[in-house]
Protein backbone atom coordinates (compact mmCIF):
# COMPACT_ATOMS: atom_id res chain seq x y z
CA UNK A 1 0.00 0.00 0.00
CA UNK A 2 1.64 3.10 -1.11
CA UNK A 3 0.13 5.16 1.99
CA UNK A 4 1.86 8.47 0.56
CA UNK A 5 -0.77 9.18 -1.86
CA UNK A 6 -3.35 9.39 1.27
CA UNK A 7 -1.38 11.94 3.24
CA UNK A 8 -1.41 15.53 1.91
CA UNK A 9 1.61 18.01 2.73
CA UNK A 10 0.83 21.34 3.85
CA UNK A 11 3.24 23.63 4.41
CA UNK A 12 3.60 26.51 6.96
CA UNK A 13 0.51 25.03 9.06
CA UNK A 14 0.03 25.79 11.81
CA UNK A 15 2.91 27.70 12.13
CA UNK A 16 5.79 28.94 9.77
CA UNK A 17 8.39 25.91 9.06
CA UNK A 18 5.80 23.17 10.01
CA UNK A 19 5.22 20.86 6.88
CA UNK A 20 1.55 19.61 8.44
CA UNK A 21 1.01 15.56 7.63
CA UNK A 22 -2.82 15.80 6.52
CA UNK A 23 -4.61 12.47 7.15
CA UNK A 24 -7.77 13.58 6.01
CA UNK A 25 -7.36 11.79 2.47
CA UNK A 26 -6.46 8.67 4.26
CA UNK A 27 -9.80 8.71 6.02
CA UNK A 28 -11.79 9.24 2.93
CA UNK A 29 -10.36 6.02 1.27
CA UNK A 30 -12.12 3.05 2.50
CA UNK A 31 -9.35 0.83 1.60
CA UNK A 32 -6.36 2.96 2.82
CA UNK A 33 -7.78 3.68 6.03
CA UNK A 34 -8.88 -0.54 6.55
CA UNK A 35 -5.27 -1.28 5.78
CA UNK A 36 -3.63 1.27 8.39
CA UNK A 37 -6.28 -0.77 11.15
CA UNK A 38 -5.52 -3.73 10.04
CA UNK A 39 -1.41 -2.90 9.96
CA UNK A 40 -1.97 -1.79 13.40
CA UNK A 41 -4.19 -4.29 14.81
CA UNK A 42 -1.47 -7.14 13.30
CA UNK A 43 1.46 -5.32 15.49
CA UNK A 44 -0.96 -5.24 18.56
CA UNK A 45 -1.49 -9.35 18.28
CA UNK A 46 2.60 -9.69 17.38
CA UNK A 47 2.77 -7.83 20.85
CA UNK A 48 -0.06 -9.44 22.72
CA UNK A 49 -1.46 -6.04 23.90
CA UNK A 50 -3.89 -6.34 26.64
CA UNK A 51 -5.31 -3.02 26.03
CA UNK A 52 -5.26 -0.29 23.34
CA UNK A 53 -4.75 3.45 24.24
CA UNK A 54 -5.29 6.31 22.15
CA UNK A 55 -4.11 9.89 22.32
CA UNK A 56 -6.71 13.01 21.99
CA UNK A 57 -7.71 14.13 19.53
CA UNK A 58 -6.56 12.45 15.92
CA UNK A 59 -5.28 9.09 17.73
CA UNK A 60 -8.52 8.23 18.58
CA UNK A 61 -9.19 7.67 15.01
CA UNK A 62 -6.85 4.78 14.79
CA UNK A 63 -7.21 3.40 18.35
CA UNK A 64 -10.85 2.74 18.43
CA UNK A 65 -10.84 0.90 15.46
CA UNK A 66 -7.73 -1.03 16.45
CA UNK A 67 -9.50 -1.69 19.54
CA UNK A 68 -12.30 -3.31 18.46
CA UNK A 69 -10.91 -5.09 15.52
CA UNK A 70 -8.46 -6.70 18.58
CA UNK A 71 -11.40 -7.19 20.56
CA UNK A 72 -9.54 -5.16 23.20
CA UNK A 73 -10.50 -2.70 25.84
CA UNK A 74 -9.57 0.97 24.74
CA UNK A 75 -8.58 3.48 27.20
CA UNK A 76 -8.19 7.53 26.14
CA UNK A 77 -4.84 9.25 26.66
CA UNK A 78 -6.31 12.86 26.81
CA UNK A 79 -5.14 16.27 26.82
CA UNK A 80 -5.19 18.01 30.20
CA UNK A 81 -8.43 18.50 31.93
CA UNK A 82 -10.59 16.41 29.68
CA UNK A 83 -10.68 13.19 31.87
CA UNK A 84 -13.27 13.87 34.49
CA UNK A 85 -12.16 11.25 37.15
CA UNK A 86 -8.93 10.89 39.31
CA UNK A 87 -5.93 10.99 36.74
CA UNK A 88 -2.52 10.37 36.06
CA UNK A 89 -0.51 13.65 34.92
CA UNK A 90 2.67 13.73 32.37
CA UNK A 91 3.80 17.40 30.79
CA UNK A 92 6.23 17.19 28.20
CA UNK A 93 7.39 19.80 25.49
CA UNK A 94 5.24 19.49 22.34
CA UNK A 95 6.19 20.44 18.82
CA UNK A 96 4.50 23.78 19.53
CA UNK A 97 5.11 24.11 23.00
CA UNK A 98 4.32 22.18 26.94
CA UNK A 99 1.20 20.01 26.61
CA UNK A 100 0.79 17.04 28.99
CA UNK A 101 -1.71 14.50 29.09
CA UNK A 102 -3.87 12.34 31.34
CA UNK A 103 -4.73 8.81 31.89
CA UNK A 104 -7.76 7.80 33.79
CA UNK A 105 -6.02 6.09 37.03
CA UNK A 106 -8.27 2.62 36.82
CA UNK A 107 -8.09 2.64 33.04
CA UNK A 108 -4.64 0.83 33.20
CA UNK A 109 -3.56 -1.53 35.95
CA UNK A 110 -0.98 -3.99 36.72
CA UNK A 111 -0.19 -6.70 34.47
CA UNK A 112 -1.45 -4.59 31.02
CA UNK A 113 0.19 -4.64 28.00
CA UNK A 114 -0.59 -1.52 26.44
CA UNK A 115 -0.06 -0.61 22.40
CA UNK A 116 -0.24 3.07 22.39
CA UNK A 117 -1.88 4.66 19.35
CA UNK A 118 -1.44 7.93 17.70
CA UNK A 119 -1.62 8.95 13.82
CA UNK A 120 2.13 10.68 13.72
CA UNK A 121 5.10 10.87 16.00
CA UNK A 122 6.64 14.54 15.56
CA UNK A 123 9.35 15.01 18.20
CA UNK A 124 7.90 11.70 20.16
CA UNK A 125 7.21 13.95 23.45
CA UNK A 126 3.39 12.89 23.60
CA UNK A 127 4.12 8.91 23.20
CA UNK A 128 6.49 9.14 25.43
CA UNK A 129 4.57 11.16 28.07
CA UNK A 130 1.95 8.51 27.52
CA UNK A 131 4.77 5.61 27.81
CA UNK A 132 5.53 6.95 31.20
CA UNK A 133 1.41 7.19 32.14
CA UNK A 134 1.08 3.37 31.23
CA UNK A 135 4.09 2.78 33.63
CA UNK A 136 3.48 4.85 36.41
CA UNK A 137 0.14 2.83 36.64
CA UNK A 138 2.14 -0.57 37.27
CA UNK A 139 2.01 -1.32 33.34
CA UNK A 140 4.32 -2.29 30.64
CA UNK A 141 4.16 -0.70 26.99
CA UNK A 142 3.57 -3.22 25.10
CA UNK A 143 4.56 -1.35 21.80
CA UNK A 144 4.07 2.32 20.36
CA UNK A 145 2.02 2.52 16.96
CA UNK A 146 1.54 5.77 14.88
CA UNK A 147 0.91 5.80 10.90
CA UNK A 148 3.13 8.17 10.28
CA UNK A 149 6.43 8.80 11.97
CA UNK A 150 8.48 12.42 10.80
CA UNK A 151 12.50 11.47 11.40
CA UNK A 152 14.91 14.24 12.16
CA UNK A 153 12.85 15.67 14.92
CA UNK A 154 14.39 13.74 18.03
CA UNK A 155 11.52 10.93 18.42
CA UNK A 156 14.51 8.21 18.23
CA UNK A 157 16.06 9.80 21.12
CA UNK A 158 12.39 9.66 23.00
CA UNK A 159 11.51 6.63 22.50
CA UNK A 160 14.18 4.54 22.29
CA UNK A 161 13.43 2.33 25.01
CA UNK A 162 10.04 1.35 23.31
CA UNK A 163 9.22 -0.64 20.49
CA UNK A 164 7.97 1.50 17.44
CA UNK A 165 5.74 0.52 14.80
CA UNK A 166 5.14 3.56 11.82
CA UNK A 167 3.41 2.41 8.85
CA UNK A 168 5.05 5.38 6.71
CA UNK A 169 8.36 8.25 7.70
CA UNK A 170 8.72 11.24 6.57
CA UNK B 1 -27.50 -3.59 26.51
CA UNK B 2 -28.29 -1.63 29.41
CA UNK B 3 -26.04 1.13 28.07
CA UNK B 4 -26.13 3.05 31.78
CA UNK B 5 -23.80 0.37 33.39
CA UNK B 6 -21.01 1.79 31.43
CA UNK B 7 -21.63 5.89 31.55
CA UNK B 8 -20.26 7.40 34.93
CA UNK B 9 -22.23 10.44 36.33
CA UNK B 10 -19.44 13.12 37.58
CA UNK B 11 -20.80 15.56 39.30
CA UNK B 12 -19.79 19.55 39.06
CA UNK B 13 -17.38 18.56 35.92
CA UNK B 14 -15.78 20.63 34.15
CA UNK B 15 -18.10 23.24 35.67
CA UNK B 16 -20.14 23.53 38.85
CA UNK B 17 -23.69 22.30 37.79
CA UNK B 18 -23.01 19.91 35.37
CA UNK B 19 -23.36 16.37 35.55
CA UNK B 20 -20.95 15.23 33.24
CA UNK B 21 -21.23 11.86 31.37
CA UNK B 22 -18.33 9.77 31.60
CA UNK B 23 -17.90 7.76 27.92
CA UNK B 24 -14.94 5.88 29.50
CA UNK B 25 -16.09 2.75 30.85
CA UNK B 26 -18.14 1.89 27.43
CA UNK B 27 -14.74 2.25 25.96
CA UNK B 28 -13.25 -0.59 28.19
CA UNK B 29 -16.12 -2.84 27.86
CA UNK B 30 -15.14 -4.49 24.19
CA UNK B 31 -19.06 -5.72 24.06
CA UNK B 32 -20.61 -2.92 25.18
CA UNK B 33 -18.30 -0.87 22.62
CA UNK B 34 -19.02 -2.95 19.78
CA UNK B 35 -22.74 -3.16 20.57
CA UNK B 36 -23.12 1.14 20.25
CA UNK B 37 -20.65 0.62 16.79
CA UNK B 38 -23.17 -1.80 15.51
CA UNK B 39 -26.49 0.32 16.54
CA UNK B 40 -24.78 3.61 14.73
CA UNK B 41 -23.54 1.83 11.73
CA UNK B 42 -27.07 0.21 11.44
CA UNK B 43 -28.60 3.83 11.56
CA UNK B 44 -26.29 4.98 8.95
CA UNK B 45 -27.16 1.77 6.65
CA UNK B 46 -31.35 2.28 7.12
CA UNK B 47 -30.84 6.40 6.34
CA UNK B 48 -28.47 5.13 3.37
CA UNK B 49 -24.97 7.28 4.64
CA UNK B 50 -22.79 7.80 2.29
CA UNK B 51 -19.78 9.27 4.28
CA UNK B 52 -19.73 9.41 7.56
CA UNK B 53 -18.71 12.41 9.21
CA UNK B 54 -17.13 12.47 13.20
CA UNK B 55 -16.67 15.24 15.66
CA UNK B 56 -13.41 15.97 17.74
CA UNK B 57 -12.79 14.71 19.88
CA UNK B 58 -15.08 12.14 21.16
CA UNK B 59 -17.11 11.49 18.43
CA UNK B 60 -14.11 10.33 16.46
CA UNK B 61 -14.00 7.36 18.91
CA UNK B 62 -17.24 6.61 17.17
CA UNK B 63 -17.39 7.56 13.66
CA UNK B 64 -13.76 5.90 12.46
CA UNK B 65 -14.93 2.01 13.59
CA UNK B 66 -18.70 3.63 12.23
CA UNK B 67 -17.31 4.61 9.40
CA UNK B 68 -15.24 1.30 8.79
CA UNK B 69 -17.93 -1.00 9.64
CA UNK B 70 -20.08 0.42 6.88
CA UNK B 71 -16.93 1.05 4.36
CA UNK B 72 -17.80 4.59 3.77
CA UNK B 73 -15.41 7.34 3.94
CA UNK B 74 -14.77 9.29 7.28
CA UNK B 75 -15.16 13.05 7.25
CA UNK B 76 -13.12 14.59 10.65
CA UNK B 77 -15.73 17.80 11.81
CA UNK B 78 -12.77 19.75 13.96
CA UNK B 79 -12.86 22.29 16.74
CA UNK B 80 -11.47 25.32 14.47
CA UNK B 81 -7.76 25.98 13.58
CA UNK B 82 -6.74 22.28 13.41
CA UNK B 83 -8.24 21.49 9.64
CA UNK B 84 -4.93 22.81 7.66
CA UNK B 85 -6.68 23.26 4.43
CA UNK B 86 -9.24 25.42 2.90
CA UNK B 87 -12.19 24.82 5.23
CA UNK B 88 -15.65 25.84 5.97
CA UNK B 89 -16.95 27.30 9.18
CA UNK B 90 -19.89 27.30 11.39
CA UNK B 91 -19.83 29.26 14.94
CA UNK B 92 -22.13 28.20 17.99
CA UNK B 93 -23.18 28.53 21.33
CA UNK B 94 -22.08 25.46 23.11
CA UNK B 95 -22.81 24.13 26.58
CA UNK B 96 -19.48 26.19 28.24
CA UNK B 97 -19.15 28.72 25.62
CA UNK B 98 -18.91 30.14 22.11
CA UNK B 99 -17.67 27.62 19.97
CA UNK B 100 -17.09 26.90 16.07
CA UNK B 101 -16.22 23.49 14.10
CA UNK B 102 -14.72 23.37 10.32
CA UNK B 103 -15.12 20.97 7.59
CA UNK B 104 -12.64 20.54 4.59
CA UNK B 105 -14.12 22.55 1.61
CA UNK B 106 -13.74 18.94 -0.38
CA UNK B 107 -14.58 16.58 2.37
CA UNK B 108 -18.39 16.92 1.36
CA UNK B 109 -19.50 17.04 -2.03
CA UNK B 110 -23.24 17.90 -3.52
CA UNK B 111 -24.84 14.11 -3.51
CA UNK B 112 -23.49 13.17 -0.01
CA UNK B 113 -26.03 11.71 2.45
CA UNK B 114 -23.90 12.71 5.52
CA UNK B 115 -24.35 10.43 9.10
CA UNK B 116 -22.77 12.93 11.91
CA UNK B 117 -21.95 10.93 14.72
CA UNK B 118 -20.51 12.37 18.06
CA UNK B 119 -20.60 10.68 21.66
CA UNK B 120 -22.91 13.14 23.56
CA UNK B 121 -25.71 15.63 22.45
CA UNK B 122 -26.05 18.19 25.16
CA UNK B 123 -27.35 21.61 23.71
CA UNK B 124 -27.08 20.24 19.96
CA UNK B 125 -24.97 23.24 18.93
CA UNK B 126 -22.45 21.07 17.88
CA UNK B 127 -23.99 18.92 16.42
CA UNK B 128 -26.40 21.73 14.29
CA UNK B 129 -23.21 23.43 13.18
CA UNK B 130 -22.34 20.45 11.56
CA UNK B 131 -25.48 19.73 9.99
CA UNK B 132 -25.13 23.23 8.86
CA UNK B 133 -21.89 22.82 7.25
CA UNK B 134 -22.92 19.68 5.71
CA UNK B 135 -25.69 21.61 3.42
CA UNK B 136 -23.67 24.51 2.92
CA UNK B 137 -21.00 22.10 1.18
CA UNK B 138 -24.24 21.21 -1.18
CA UNK B 139 -24.92 17.72 0.40
CA UNK B 140 -27.33 16.26 2.59
CA UNK B 141 -27.95 15.08 6.22
CA UNK B 142 -28.63 11.45 6.18
CA UNK B 143 -29.13 11.39 10.50
CA UNK B 144 -27.53 12.64 13.63
CA UNK B 145 -26.31 9.98 15.56
CA UNK B 146 -25.27 10.38 19.21
CA UNK B 147 -24.23 7.35 22.30
CA UNK B 148 -25.96 10.13 24.67
CA UNK B 149 -28.41 12.38 24.30
CA UNK B 150 -29.12 15.07 27.72
CA UNK B 151 -32.45 16.18 27.39
CA UNK B 152 -33.54 19.31 28.44
CA UNK B 153 -30.80 21.50 27.08
CA UNK B 154 -32.03 22.66 24.03
CA UNK B 155 -31.10 19.81 21.24
CA UNK B 156 -34.52 18.66 20.24
CA UNK B 157 -35.20 22.70 19.31
CA UNK B 158 -31.65 22.77 17.58
CA UNK B 159 -32.63 19.84 15.70
CA UNK B 160 -35.76 19.90 14.67
CA UNK B 161 -34.98 19.91 11.24
CA UNK B 162 -32.84 16.74 11.59
CA UNK B 163 -33.55 12.60 12.32
CA UNK B 164 -31.57 12.55 15.62
CA UNK B 165 -30.56 8.86 16.83
CA UNK B 166 -29.65 8.12 20.18
CA UNK B 167 -28.79 4.96 21.89
CA UNK B 168 -29.20 6.28 25.76
CA UNK B 169 -31.15 9.41 26.86
CA UNK B 170 -30.55 11.31 30.32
Amino acid sequence: MDLNRYIASVPDFPVPGVDFKDITPLLADVTAFDWTVEAMAATGRRVEATKVAGFDARGFLWSAPVARQLKLPMVPIRKAGKLPRDTATESYQGEYGAESVQLHRDAIVPGDAVLLVDDVIATGGAMRAGCRLVEELGARVAACAAVIRLTGLGAQKQLGDYEVVSLIDY
